[in-house]
């Protein structure tokens, strides 16, 4: 089993240290290699991803993926700009599934914004695709209008677009996740308004005549947007494309409130996957020992069980963690009055005095 | 002072009957003329929008426009559905600029999904572009692919796409309006994918050179997302493009908790504009006599403000609102315990002796 290990910028580097302890701590059979990547592969080669970078991932069985990111990189040209590096790794890792759980734990619910009835208990699988849409389409860059209400003035241009096997094969991952839960997925389009989206919504309804024990309804992007904040405990696995996704995903993890809790998978068609936190690499927080590690500690737990296929190990990573939110440990972005603050390596240490 | 009134489908005839009780309340030379739209003029011309009726809409000072769209013309072929009466009146009149308010009242707070601390005093202004973006953009449809993952496969497309002219007005129109406010604009982009959305942020932060007492920032439309939900009240003027503006301001709007309070206002470079509530035609409770009617009376207050220049009648109007906020009087949609249930009608009685 082998781990490519990509701890990144900002907070990276301290909230992937300790989910190696973790990883460490379990006495299996694996293979870690380390490498930059993002901002810090900028500074030492040049670039956000190293060919070498890209090599180690594309060997690895799994990659375990800090963040990236500073805003001392803002003024880079986009393909040097630190997210390039990810946006890279799914394309050439064909990372299409992109599993983004929001979860709101028991002991968190007071970190919401939302009123505790609307949040407690939540439990929403977003399933967003992860290497088409308008992140990837081509044409795209500036050109002279031609048409449009300005001919002839400067214009800038995407490319949105889904071709059939890409919204079957992600389609198929939703239901099947769904089978596994409480047999629901909601497709999120924009079918009113956009071609690619109208043939999105045909598409998950005919897969959909395939898995006739899961329910099924669609529902517009804005509609979502407000649904996910009106009630959002009605969702269970939400499938959409990769630009709506960004949006409901961080949407829906901004809803619990505790997004440092909040981990994320990402896998093609075998099983390789990337794992990360949802959050980001939090540059003003760096290098401080107040970083959340537990998103990442759940990277790792989600990357035993899609990738490494160890589903006792993330069992017992994940009621390690459990564990150690019940004891009244909290990293300061979880804190609340009665609880016993601590910063990223003793949130390590209880996790791993947790499993053992 | 010529006014089109399109009342529309579900709950529209219904609100818009009593925007047009308060409208006359005022003793203003106002022309209006009735005209069908959305499903109930396809039931009766088919077509969505038919000719007379974009005719008087190009003809009038304003337009006041219910809501179109019910369940059942969702098997229709797109151009027949009643949401692209919407488009092309958006199209045709050139409303580039949508003035979308997302208010909390201080006696519906409680309304809001959000703890009352971070909704209570809500004041967040959004304008959204909306005659540009993946909307309008061609080319759009159907084709094989020729590249991507699946190059042979059948894709659908679409082209988003912003031009100088088009992000210079937007961005004027918020700069100027966060002017009048607490200046401050916030400009939402996904420039870290998209040439569009580069394009468009470099050319807003030119823009905001002209106006150096205005404070700019900007954000990506993910961060805006989330940002929104944790601390809506530090935004005050939001400027974004037809698409994230859809969600956004959806997703702002339900915030509130009190979407049925919601107007808005849609702007050509003329001031000729068109008003509608923000919420939709409600088809569950149309002919019920119970949905609220005070977006649409709203709406028409930012009609006599912004297209009719009366400002002092745009007042009197918000602050009947108010009155009748304050007498405890609701409708369904925000009712709570200890107010007075009121219907549609009564709803519309109560603004016009507030307003006496
Ligand atoms: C950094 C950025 C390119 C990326 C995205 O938009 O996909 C991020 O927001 C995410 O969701 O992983
Ligand atoms: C009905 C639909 C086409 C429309 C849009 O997407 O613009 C609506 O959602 C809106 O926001 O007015």
């Amino acid at each position: 089993m082998k781990i490519a290990v990509l701890p990144g910028d900002g907070i990276g580097t301290e909230i992937v240290a300790q989910a190696i302890r973790v990883l460490d701590a379990l006495d299996l059979p694996f293979e870690m290699e380390t490498a930059l990547v993002g901002g810090a592969a900028y500074e030492a080669h040049g670039h956000p991803l190293p060919d070498a970078t890209l090599k180690l991932a594309k060997e690895a069985d799994a990659v375990l993926f800090g963040a990236v990111g500073d805003w001392k990189y803002d003024k880079l040209d986009r393909p040097l700009r630190p997210e390039q590096a990810i946006l890279g790794l799914r394309k050439n890792l064909g990372l299409f599934a992109n599993f983004r759980p929001a979860i709101c734990y028991e002991q968190l619910v007071d970190a919401s914004s939302l009123k505790p009835e609307l949040i407690a208990g939540l439990d929403i699988l977003i399933i967003r695709e992860l290497t088409g849409d308008i992140y990837f389409g081509q044409p795209r860059g500036r050109r002279t209008a031609v048409d449009g209400h300005f001919p002839g003035a400067d214009e800038a241009f995407d490319t949105m677009r889904y071709s059939r096997p890409e919204v079957e094969r992600i389609a198929r991952v939703a239901f099947e996740a769904a089978r596994k839960r409480s047999k629901r997925v909601t497709s999120v389009d924009k079918a009113n308004v956009l071609e690619t989206f109208q043939f999105w919504k045909d598409i998950v309804t005919e897969v959909g005549k395939e898995y006739p024990d899961v329910e099924l309804d669609h529902m517009y992007v804005d509609n979502a947007a407000m649904q996910l904040v009106k009630a959002p405990k009605k969702f269970d696995v939400i499938v959409t494309g990769n630009m709506f996704g960004d949006i409901l995903s961080d949407e829906a993890a901004m809803l619990t409130g505790s997004i440092g809790m909040l981990p994320s998978a990402s896998l093609n068609a075998s099983n390789q996957g990337l794992y990360e936190p949802s959050h980001g690499s939090a540059p003003d927080i760096a290098g401080k020992g107040v970083a959340n590690p537990l998103a990442t500690i759940l990277s790792a737990a989600m990357m035993l069980r899609y990738s490494l296929n160890q589903e006792d190990a993330a069992q017992r990573i994940e009621t390690a963690v459990k564990k150690v939110l019940a004891q009244g440990l909290r990293t300061p972005d979880i804190y609340s009055a009665g609880t016993t603050k601590v910063g990223t390596v003793e949130m390590g240490d209880a996790v791993l005095k947790a499993l053992a």
